[in-house]
């Protein structure tokens, strides 16, 4: 059988317990769809992967020997969620970083989400989490392996019509979804949630927000619920619209659905079944 | 030889890279001072062990067989720090916590930091950190796995002459150190930094706390300066007077003093060497 696991490139499934990844969250990770041994948005990972290292001082291993582990990863597998984690590796007790870091990184791969066909049709439903989003600019954006605000968000809700939580900051703002960037469209134009102050700059997102025409907004609530679309963004995903947030009812709208039929083309999302 | 690394009880030194402590730094951790095979502030890092767990509802191992494990771990080392580490284990892909968790905690042992006998005497120098700690109530004082402000803090220098780095909020109030709690003495008044925004309440912290007037308060950066006698608290070091703020000094007082003599009675320090 394939190995759906690698540390460092070799098959496996363990690392040292003193690996600063599970001491501190040293690290950070990338999600990509790997679709029949394909990645079709793997130069926008590898691009994040190389800016959220270098904010780190992250050093990057061989990222050409990652993604060839990846795909012997997910060989066999039609569409793949492939993790890629990378830890300032093993080092003396304390916070500070070692001198020479020898980064650590692991490949695992699970067959994708499914997703209802209907999701991408009528659209999904998502709440608004009490959990604010805390400010640092530091850290914003970037694909951390801090993500407890992330998991006490989750944990907010069980019930599996709800697709989603929205996460907002302190301030009244939108920021984004759990496990996803969000867009709304107003008057016509189409508004992401700026992201220098927290949450995660996704890589659809960030294909999204190249060669269009995007507003990177503060965007508070009551313009997000005052949008004409609203719709989710992931990797995993594709583009979900929206149609409901909390009692406010949205209809999936003619942005959403052409970006969709792009997602389509490009072999990001499977065909419509609705 | 002993082993210093154990999981869930079991000698070890690799956990399982599925594990959510590593996936998102879900879980916590405590730095245990054992002396001669007895931790003196057991019992207060038992309680924010319990304590922290409930916040983020993470189950509970059994903590006397945790206990155990931890003098096991030490056995032979006359000064040990112990890590105790505790994750909410293996999950499904995501940030959703699993219904029924199976904790996994680690405990390694390794030889305290020694500490250089002069800082005890004299006091340390220290530094103030550029990065700003987010506001975050949700998380504050829970001394959980998403370290990474601390690692970014704790990699703004090394000069081996500053022994810590102080951090404050966004909106100019000091919280601690990198790995340390701060005391100020103003006006014949023990203060310590609230922390119920962002910071980690150390044991040490909570053990001065009970029993003494210490106002537990907003603290500027300005007061922080004014202060007559500055101080660090922590489980491993104990009671470290503070000789100089960049370039404001210090002098060690009658406070940190009373406190260390209290701390070595208790056996928390070695006998001073000045």
């Amino acid at each position: 059988m394939t190995p759906r696991s690698f540390v460092n490139g070799r098959a496996g499934d363990a690392i040292d317990a003193r690996d600063r990844g599970l001491l501190y969250g040293d690290g950070l990770f990338e999600t990509v769809l790997f679709v029949d041994g394909a990645a079709p948005l793997w130069l926008r990972h590898r691009a994040r992967l190389e800016s959220d290292a270098a904010r780190l001082a992250l050093p990057l291993p061989d990222v050409d020997a990652v993604f060839a582990t990846a795909r012997e990863a997910c060989r066999g597998i039609a569409r793949a969620a492939v993790r890629i984690t990378l830890t300032r590796g093993v080092g003396e007790r304390g916070y500070a970083p070692p001198a020479a870091p020898e980064p650590v990184w692991v490949v695992t791969a699970t067959p994708a989400p499914t997703v209802p066909p209907d999701w991408y049709v009528h659209g999904i439903r998502v709440r608004c989490c009490g959990l604010r989003l805390a400010t640092q600019p530091r850290l914003a954006g970037i694909k951390h392996l801090n993500r407890l605000e992330h998991v006490l968000a989750r944990a907010e809700w069980n019930d599996p019509a709800v697709a989603e939580g929205l996460l907002g900051d302190a301030h009244g703002n939108a920021i984004g979804a759990t496990a996803a960037n969000l867009f709304v469209v107003r008057d016509g134009r189409l508004l992401t949630p700026a992201l220098d102050e927290c949450g995660v700059a996704g890589v659809t997102r960030a294909d999204l927000l190249e060669g269009r025409d995007v507003g990177v907004v503060r965007l508070t609530w009551d313009e997000v619920m005052r949008a004409d679309e609203v719709f989710l963004t992931s990797s995993l995903r594709g583009i979900l619209p929206v149609n409901r947030i909390d009692d406010r009812a949205f209809a999936p709208g003619p942005v959403a659905r052409a970006l969709q039929a792009h997602w389509r083309e490009r072999g990001l999302m499977e065909p419509a079944h609705g």
